[in-house]
């Protein structure tokens, strides 16, 4: 087997120092590796950019394997967005690299005084070199350029001028199967660290290296296959129509962001809808069903091409299509296209830059639906504007800098695409997940023997259960096969250790996770619990005339 | 007796309501009244810019009688800056035309939903009036044309452009005995929550009201007559070099803030102290021993004027010496009175906006003893650019937008003037205070029977002691009279108001007072300790290498 190896970058001192994981028992990859590092080596009070902060990348305990959707790379540190242990995750090519580089996670240590530079993580060690000649430049050309210089089969994890600026929106950007860098860490602002590193851009190249081996390579192998067989068969919409298959469920369901939260519907969400895209793309030599990542089964991506047949971006994604469209009122797939391949070259969360701009909506230097305004001013922040600053900088601080009082953020981030008054479970997660207002972090959506999402009954229960679930997931697989997956993930982790592990321990696996993390916010003098902005208790959400209802005292008691 | 009213101006719908005070036992009045009504009316987790937040402008208890320093004003609300509970408070004329007029609170509740207005409180009552004509105006210009029209016998409130565009570092002006708007309620983006409500200014004028009547009214002339000779007596130094005799007494100290806190003393104080002012401003038609309020005989204020002899400002004083001057590598009051004035003008906290600056200094963008850009740049708040937008914001705001880890906030507020190192129990104070990094909330200032300020030994209890005391002070009289002054002043509310009052009534007053803004705080998710920047504790302080070595421990017990 690989030896698992942790390997550390110090960038005060220029060295590379490498751990050997001498017991894999221990279950530590992804998110709970880098939240474990994190809070175990990052003083909870550092100022999220100061030398203090650590920047830990590490791919998902399965990744490199053949089991399907196991390719994702889990980025941590302290996020200078929500001053809080922030986890976010990618799939793409990088941790395919990683795992078959047996690195089980590379750590930013400290930050250099002067230069910028790159490393180069190939099978003879990792190199820090000279980057200024890549400075400024967006992600797409970055990625040319080093393509060019290390051939199209690595990958790599980058930031765009947000994250040079130190912008708390900033994304680390990740390359896809087309090598494309249209995959993100998007949220807390981890491209700011990034950035706080003066590290430009990670070139991974994992040639070279033999495959992954296995415990017991049959067992896996018959895992993987009935595992990838269950997934293909229960994501056939997933697959046909992508994530974006949740623009005419949220919206039917009352939940889709609109004109800044201020309706849980509306009628132009059709030809924002997964089905409109599937309607459009083949024709114009774009496509669903795209894998980001190598194993990908359920292929919830897309490539997206303008009616001329150019390639605009990929990965177009519900959160995406909902915050930079729906919520701003901006009304078909071509408008938000565009929005989103900007956010990707500047290293932008499409997420937080949704909520920004609604807020500039909010204070009259935005119309709502003028698609154009909204591209110039993501562009704003590529350029190093004043503006680009401000709106780069996130809802919150868009907010104070414009007078606004409406704005849906909670512990400083701004809400995701499902409305907190529609998805009560949601709302739960928001308020107190150590994650902040995080979409990935126990998404509550609607199912058979789930709690109905307008009702506030067992919404604490479900998000309690998710956010476990999500911590374990987030740490071994992609979150997409489901909060259900887990006891089809634990024979995987068995036959590729040769350790016994069950779905109870990779139950206890997230608790564990979570428990660190919610230690880490409460030294770092954060309380577990802040409420939604009060106006979703207040305001009727139309069209069902919902309000967010679960009282504060059961969200305090969450974790309890 | 004049009835004592609270009278209620509710701005969405125009009226003006009046209650009665049947009880002045219970001895709310400035920060005890404003914290009662505040705590009491708004929403924990109401937006401090939305409708439900109420700004409450009262009078100290004592305001309006014969007694020396008594005629301050309080004003609170929920604070844009810290998202805490507010009181800020402020000397000039108001506080004496309120309390003549019987109010014991002005409460501005709700907003408008467009217009702006203007308050002339008399006699009669309260008329709301248009303001468009005064909009845009800085206060020196608003101030005289409204004396132009009211006589200059009245009391003015106003805001600036600051507080025009709701930013969390805007002041509220008060004019002072000459009618110029040089006194501020400076802290927590009060001047934000005036100008959410549309009003632009308050015009009081108590002409025609009987003078204030006594329960008896022998026994308060005596106690006032020995309190006056007694406060004369240890006031000497601070009549002769007003409140900047702290300049040298804090650069000795080791504790004046000096380059963003890296020094704690430098050799350019002396150009910036009150022996320095004491020496220049006679010859130039200025002059120190100037009081600010009727009936203060204390004088710790100044009128400024430059080498030619023209009025520059007034009320020159330490905090803003210290933030705008020395923190900023500023040598010689003759830089800083500018930009004092141009904070008052444009009404913005000089605190803030030398943390604000400070930043700037970090990121590049000045450089540190540059006063004509730092004028320039304060007057981009006022001339309502997005640097200046930012600024104005304060400096957490500042630092995120230009990605600055080195960042002297606490609870999201500027320190002020005494670095933590050299002045611990200034450093317990910023930290647990509900009033957030505040320099009246409970200064720790060094004196006989105190601790040795650079010691770590009795700082906890010494802080609590004076916030207690503080806030009881804050309610009745000003704070310069001395945390210990508490016994002078129970006989004065007992001869004013025909009630016994002790010592120990006002200390409980106090207590009262605190628990119920932290009480807030907590309904607000607040946590009550906010540690101290990590390079408070880190970075050792020159002259004396002093560290911040108060246990979190301790800092979180304080209030147990």
């Amino acid at each position: 087997m690989t030896a698992q190896t942790i390997v550390r970058v110090n960038l005060e001192i220029f060295t590379v120092k490498k751990e050997v994981i001498e017991n894999r028992g221990l279950l530590l990859g992804g998110r709970s590796l880098t939240s474990c590092i994190v809070s175990g080596e990052v003083p909870p009070s550092a100022h999220p950019l100061s030398p203090e902060n650590t920047l830990v990348i590490s791919p998902s305990l399965l990744a490199g394997t053949s089991a399907p959707n196991v390719n994702r790379l889990s980025i941590g540190a302290k996020s200078p967005l929500t001053g809080l242990i922030k986890e976010s995750n990618l799939g793409g090519t990088v941790p395919f690299h990683l795992a078959k580089l047996g690195i089980a996670a590379l750590v930013l240590e400290r930050q250099p005084k002067e230069g910028w530079f790159y490393l180069y993580v190939n099978p003879r060690g990792v190199e820090i070199l000279p980057a200024e000649q890549y400075l400024g430049l967006w992600n797409y050309e970055l990625v040319e350029r080093l393509q060019r210089k290390y051939g199209p089969e690595v990958g790599i994890i980058s930031i765009g001028p947000a994250g040079e600026q130190l912008l708390s929106a900033a994304t680390i950007a990740g390359t896809n199967l087309e090598g494309m860098p249209s995959r993100h860490a998007g949220r807390g602002g981890l491209g700011a660290v990034m950035g706080s590193k003066r590290v430009k851009a990670i070139v991974v190249d994992s040639q070279g290296m033999d495959a992954i081996t296995y415990a017991d390579r049959e067992a896996f192998q018959r895992s993987a296959k009935a595992f990838a067989r269950k997934l293909i068969e229960k994501s056939q919409n997933t697959t046909k129509y992508g994530n974006l298959v949740l623009v005419n469920i949220i919206n039917a369901l009352g939940g889709l962001p609109t004109y800044n939260f201020r309706q849980g519907s509306n009628d132009f969400a059709e030809k924002l809808s997964g089905e409109y895209a599937a309607d459009i793309l083949p024709g114009r030599g774009g496509r669903m069903g795209h894998a980001c990542s190598p194993g990908c089964v359920i292929r919830c991506s897309n490539i997206f091409h303008d009616a001329k047949g150019r390639y605009i971006t990929s990965g177009l994604e519900y959160e995406t299509v909902a915050m930079l469209g729906s919520n701003l009122g901006i009304k078909s797939l071509d408008e938000v296209a565009p929005l989103d391949r900007a956010c990707d070259e500047i290293g932008l969360d499409t997420i937080e830059m949704g909520n920004a701009l609604a807020v500039l909506a909010e204070a009259g230097k935005l119309e709502f639906g003028d698609s154009k305004a909204a591209l110039a001013l993501i562009e704003e922040v590529g350029k190093g504007t004043l503006l680009g600053r401000i709106l780069g900088s996130g809802a919150a601080v868009t907010a104070k800098v414009f007078g606004v009082s409406r704005v849906a953020v909670c512990k400083g981030q701004g809400l995701p695409a499902y409305d907190p008054r529609a998805l009560k479970g949601n709302g739960v997660t928001y308020a107190t997940s150590p994650m902040g207002a995080d979409h990935t972090a126990g998404n509550c959506l609607p199912g058979r023997g789930k709690p109905n999402p307008h009702s506030p009954e067992g919404q604490v229960e479900h998000s309690r259960d998710n956010q476990v679930r999500a911590a374990a997931l987030d740490s071994t697989i992609c979150l997409y096969v489901g909060h259900s997956a887990l006891k089809e993930v634990a024979p995987l982790l068995e036959a590729r250790y040769g350790l016994p592990v069950s779905e109870q321990d990779l139950l206890r696996l997230g608790r564990e996770t979570l428990q660190r993390e919610l230690a880490f916010n409460q030294l770092a003098g954060a309380p577990q619990v802040n409420d939604l902005p009060k106006f979703f208790r207040d305001e009727e959400l139309p069209p069902n005339a919902l309000r967010f209802d679960i009282p504060l005292e059961a969200l305090q008691n969450l974790f309890e």
